[in-house]
């Protein structure tokens, strides 16, 4: 048995990125990015007029100067001639500053009167006016490849005037659940059978972390079933089993895939729920074995599966973040197995306050969706008491 | 000028949720449930084992008994007969425990022999049972309409049996960026013209929120041309627009909805940045009318679409959840407009640290992009020194 660290350590750092593709701007959100993206105008594009008001020069405008105004400047229509002396230039919010203006008198400090506007308080150089490339110059680096993006990011690849970006393309998550007792919701149960959960949240969750879930058809408990469905995964970045680890004596997805030159890495981690996970490679293919279990397939999916997406999809190999919590009740010591309890949340006294629920049986799924998050205790912690503080890593899938 | 407090009251109170629709299992993570789920099944549906080992009574499983193995039951194939005194069957993880047992002993504490075994360590009643139901009952309420589904939602509806939920449809959202100056990204920049980074950020932000975006064709600065466009909007949930609500001393958005029997709600809001908020209907189409600056438009809609597109999507009437931080740096006292500084954050001492950017201009989409959170001010809150504590909102998007 390995730790949950060793055990990610080692997944993440067997499975390279995945390639590039260019997509639309607007479908680039929570995508990461594969190059930079440099600007191709510069923002504000030329100085430009944070206010509605007036364009002139500073040194006309002192408190009760008087200014003919040649001219109007609507945003998207700049003024073609110079502001001189005594001048002024009717501009908005957007609008370019015309040459020979230095700064812009707000409307609210001017009365308009015949072809001309009396000062009635004084504009200094420089005021109301966004400089040309003030928020970045053509060429700058406006977001650096690695980074997953945000609207806001989206936002600002749209203002540097780029209609496509290449982006890591999502990477492919085969997907096969096994177990002669499986289902599919809706498909009818036959006797001894169980509808099977593990297809649907793990197709959901692979598309939560970025990823694109090729759902195959169950494999039943069957070592030659199981190599002819993990034919159908060839050409996904990974695959991901449910079911099989640890039936009876003998492992039926390491034999099934077999088949396919399976090489182990390891297969039971020092964790509860999950110990019998598998990681290896069928060919070149790296193949994820999750438990059957419900509860202990999401657990790994999100120690594993997930850093594990993000890894393909570009981002650097880490690890779920983990917060601090004060824990409600007691728990006894915990053995050698790393521990990751489904617990309630509660916000109190300025912090997060974590009660595990009482039963935590893998198989209560009620539990699961139930749970604000994960209460992890390393191997061989003490028995704690209530207040303690506690690790907990926040559910929001 | 109205607080930011009542604008997002009467905007979410004037917003109806939309009507229903069905959607295939693997593809309801983040809707919002529309009616309950209920057990069609039971979990687990019998009793069923929790190890792999032997079902027996629990009275012939002294520690030294033998006993005869009569048959074999694994998952999915249940045991046909009845266990007896001095029988046990072979079953395994998942497996439904046989007729006349009751108890699993683990295969650790029996040694097999020439059909039949000798128990190791005593097994007492009930051991290693996963109880039918003892997750749900048949029947049982497992999802309660109104519930954004998590993965673990979709698991557990999976478990109970549904491969179709029903769920509030998108709230349809219709974007309309407004501006003589804009330009799509990749289209080519006019002369006084300027990139649109609306329209994307707007679509992409709406699809975030669980929203369908329809992306209307930009309107320049003209009220007909404005009406004109509208009236693509219909069959839209929602209207949004960018821009055009402060050009000059007329109002073009209103101007040009007024053709569409446009009533106004409101119109200025006491924030910066983002004060001129248009809300109101055209007929029955709701309007939210944005700043042009990206940056208002970005805090405008985190503040009031984001909620409102909860509301139409059929999840309770709440803002966005603020945290607790300390200030990094000092600011002088505010004046009457709630304020929402862009700033980083920095985790320091079990904590929050917010550092604000120190240019706030409204058109920086570089500092928008490169922020952690929104620090906000109330209205007249005095100077803050160094330390003191602040209301942060953190971004996601």
């Amino acid at each position: 048995m390995i730790s949950v660290d060793e055990a990610r350590g080692r997944i993440l750092a067997a499975l390279p990125p995945v390639g590039l593709e260019i997509v639309a701007l607007a479908l680039a959100h929570g995508r990461v990015l594969g190059r930079d993206v440099q600007a191709r105008v510069a923002h504000p594009p030329a100085d430009v007029s944070a206010m509605d008001g007036y364009a002139l020069r500073a040194v006309d405008a002192g408190t009760g100067a008087r200014l003919c105004v040649i001219g109007e400047a609507p945003a998207g229509h700049p003024f073609a001639g110079r502001v001189g002396p005594g001048e002024a230039v009717r501009l908005f919010t957007g609008s370019f500053v015309p040459e020979g203006a230095d700064t812009v008198l707000i409307q609210e400090n001017a009365v308009a009167g015949q072809d001309g506007i009396t000062v009635t308080e004084g504009a200094e150089a420089g005021r109301h006016i966004r400089k040309q490339g003030q928020d970045f110059a053509t060429g700058d680096v406006l977001l650096v490849a690695g980074r997953r993006l945000t609207v806001r990011d989206v936002a600002l690849a749209a203002a540097g005037n780029h209609p496509w970006l290449t982006v890591f393309r999502r990477p492919r998550v085969a997907i096969l659940a096994t177990g002669d007792e499986i289902s599919l919701p809706g498909e009818g149960v036959g006797p001894g059978g169980i509808v099977n959960s593990n297809s649907a949240m793990l197709a959901t969750l692979v598309a939560a972390y970025g990823g694109e879930a090729l759902v195959l058809p169950a494999a039943g408990d069957d070592a030659a079933a199981i190599a002819e469905a993990a034919v159908a995964a060839r050409g996904a970045d990974l695959l991901v089993t449910s079911g099989g680890a640890s039936v009876g004596t003998h492992d039926l997805v390491q034999a099934g895939l077999a088949r396919h030159e399976f090489a182990l890495d390891f297969w039971k981690i020092a964790m509860r729920p999950g110990k019998p996970l598998i990681f290896g490679h069928a060919g070149a293919l790296p193949v994820l074995g999750l438990p059957g279990n419900p509860v202990s397939a999401y657990v790994c999916a999100t120690l594993f599966l997930g850093p594990a997406l993000g890894v393909l999809a570009g981002l650097p190999a880490i690890g779920p973040v983990f917060e601090t919590a004060r824990l409600q009740g007691s728990l006894g010591p915990n053995d050698v197995r790393e521990d990751y309890l489904r617990a309630r949340l509660h916000w109190r006294d300025g912090g997060w306050v974590a009660e595990p629920f009482a039963r935590q049986d893998s198989a209560m799924l009620t539990a699961l969706a139930g749970a604000d998050a994960l209460l992890r205790r390393p191997p061989n912690q003490a028995a704690l008491v209530d207040g303690d503080a506690v690790e907990i890593l926040r559910l929001a899938l």
